[in-house]
């Protein structure tokens, strides 16, 4: 049974494929571009467009880029000699946003995960290799997340960069800053005593 | 600070604007159609101005449509001479849902409202009006939702259709079928007291 004009349902349709959205979110959402002005929903579908045409892997670090080359990778001012390894674009504007690091990156796009079918071939880790065989490359960090195939994956890397004399390091494990001591659960607590530093 | 580049950026401010949609998850989507195929994001974007351009409101009955009149204004085998009044097009269908209602329909887009600056002009109240003046009307059924605003509208319309000598009817109160007794509020146990039919 059908109960809206072919040209919303259609519209619903294609809202309902987004990760996270249901069927009545994507009603809600396709009701709402049809009340936008015509303008805004060209406007909206010229986004979708045009980052599909202009977005792009930069061929160096893999992060998206606009440019032939990325903002990173061209950027003079930072040490091309320290490469952070991150699994998502995403990841990478975080560290960003600590304005602290100052060298290079590399993005895998995923994690290594043989229950998700997913293995070393189908991230970019190959790219990275190749890029520390070029030389000039003293420190990777593996920045994956602290899970399961976040380490499995940086462990893998680790490994292939061994030949290299590359020297590979691991974000720290511990407690989150400005979190409470009795909510933290106890493996992150066993990495922060493992961890411990002089003070 | 700009971390990504300028059309992805773009895009994930046009989901953003989206109604429900916070930034993080606009993020997940913008990330989600750079990894579709360009076929696909180009029948999104295209659902998008389709939606746009081919749906307009029925001339009768205000319904969100693709024809120049609605298929339940042209259905010839629904009862012409009862109609049934409803704030959304969502609302007509989860009436037709019910497989019960077997007449014509109008739709308001919105309530009356004047806390949020909506008044009777803003609504479709003066298209059904000149329907029931027309005549072949014998009975509007109310069927807004059972809050203020619904129960303000539908009392206002009914007054504005006294003078046709139309009867008038609103959707039964009561507790809905499947519920627990001891769960229902207090306000619709009241109704479903003085709405108490002969078994």
């Amino acid at each position: 049974m059908k109960y809206y004009p072919d040209a919303l349902e259609r519209l619903v349709e294609k809202f309902a494929r987004l990760p996270g959205i249901g069927t009545k979110s994507a009603q809600r959402l396709a009701f709402h571009i049809l009340s936008l002005p015509e303008s805004q929903a060209e406007e909206f579908a010229d986004a979708i467009l045009a980052a599909k045409r202009e977005i792009r892997l930069c061929p160096i670090c893999q992060n998206l880029t606009d440019s032939s080359v990325c903002s990173f990778c061209s950027d003079e001012k930072r040490d091309p000699g320290v490469v952070c390894v991150v699994a998502e674009p995403r990841d990478v504007v975080a560290l960003e946003k600590t304005r602290e690091y100052k060298g290079k990156y590399h993005v895998l796009h995923g994690c290594i995960s043989p229950m998700n079918h997913i293995g070393p071939d189908d991230v970019r880790i190959k790219e990275l290799v190749a890029r520390v065989a070029e030389g000039g490359i003293n420190e990777v960090i593996m920045a994956t997340n602290p899970d399961t195939e976040g380490d499995a994956t940086a462990m893998y890397i680790s490994r292939l960069l061994r030949p290299f004399g590359v020297r590979v390091t691991r974000l720290a494990y511990g407690i989150p800053v400005g979190s409470q001591l009795e909510f933290a659960d106890g493996v992150t607590l066993s990495r922060a005593l493992e961890g411990r530093r002089e003070m």
